[in-house]
């Protein structure tokens, strides 16, 4: 129950207990998707200045670090389906973030480059990513980061070992 | 790049070097994400058995464990928005899951309780969430369990110091 300040539910929360979620809060399953979506929750405010979706930073990221790989290499590298990367790369090709050229070993497919103004907004939100990531060790301890990584790599690999090759690595 | 035996992109892949996802794999966030539909895969595909979603399966958990409880109570409790809770109880309601009955102590709510079949299904389903719980630990080894609960606790925190009671704590 949420108290905002207003009387009525004031004296409503004092005679109910709070509610119990019980062992879900003891479930790796259930508290890492609270943890994504409190983490998520900041960084959806932080980059709306730059009218960009947590989604469309990791694909321009892909996009910088791999320029020319086509649509279908940078959708399985990140995981997601082919439907939605489509709309993901047309929502960042109108913005002008992105763009699709012919590419040059398969006229069927095309591949991937930033725009300059891609490359700005970026810059920019790496500068968010950085001051976020940053809050986040700070709630954990500086001394955890590592460990926390390397126990979120072992339990996305679980995809990784049916899907895909292993690409995690903490650098 | 996914490779699944058919020859074409055998030898495309060995021409094109994989994509390389470079930083993200740094980033706390990106990996929480990337864990987080690792693990919910996973859930989906064994909670299918009895047509459940992950989400639908933490409403039946605080139903059972907070029985009477209103709508907004819970709702807030699991940090699901309004309009989505009620489609979500909606559909719990239609499967004979779960039944919405007048609050005694507000006639505008409705207080929530499961049925029969709804506390059956939940008796399956922590069987399930049992076997999937104690995958998650082989992988990430059994002793780093707590280690990893504390971590995801403090970064769901994020959100409940702003906007909920601590209710977290590891049992």
């Amino acid at each position: 129950m949420r108290n905002r300040g207003r009387p009525t539910k004031h004296r409503a929360a004092a005679r109910t207990p709070a509610v119990d979620i019980g062992a879900l809060t003891c479930l790796i399953g259930y508290m890492l998707r609270r943890a994504q979506i409190a983490v998520f929750q900041d960084a959806f405010r932080a980059f709306a200045e730059v009218g960009v979706r947590p989604a469309q930073f990791s694909v321009l990221t892909v996009i910088a670090r791999n320029p020319g790989r086509t649509q279908s290499q940078v959708a399985a590298a990140l995981g997601i389906k082919r439907t939605n990367f489509v709309a993901l790369i047309d929502s960042l090709e109108r913005r002008g973030l992105a763009e699709r050229r012919p590419a040059p070993r398969d006229r069927r497919s095309h591949a991937l480059h930033l725009t300059d103004a891609g490359k700005a907004a970026l810059r920019r939100l790496n500068r968010m990513v950085d001051k976020l990531e940053a809050g986040m060790i700070r709630r954990i301890g500086r001394d955890r980061r590592v460990v926390l990584l390397e126990l979120l790599h072992r339990l996305a690999d679980n995809e990784g070992s049916r899907h895909a090759p292993r690409k995690w690595g903490i650098q």
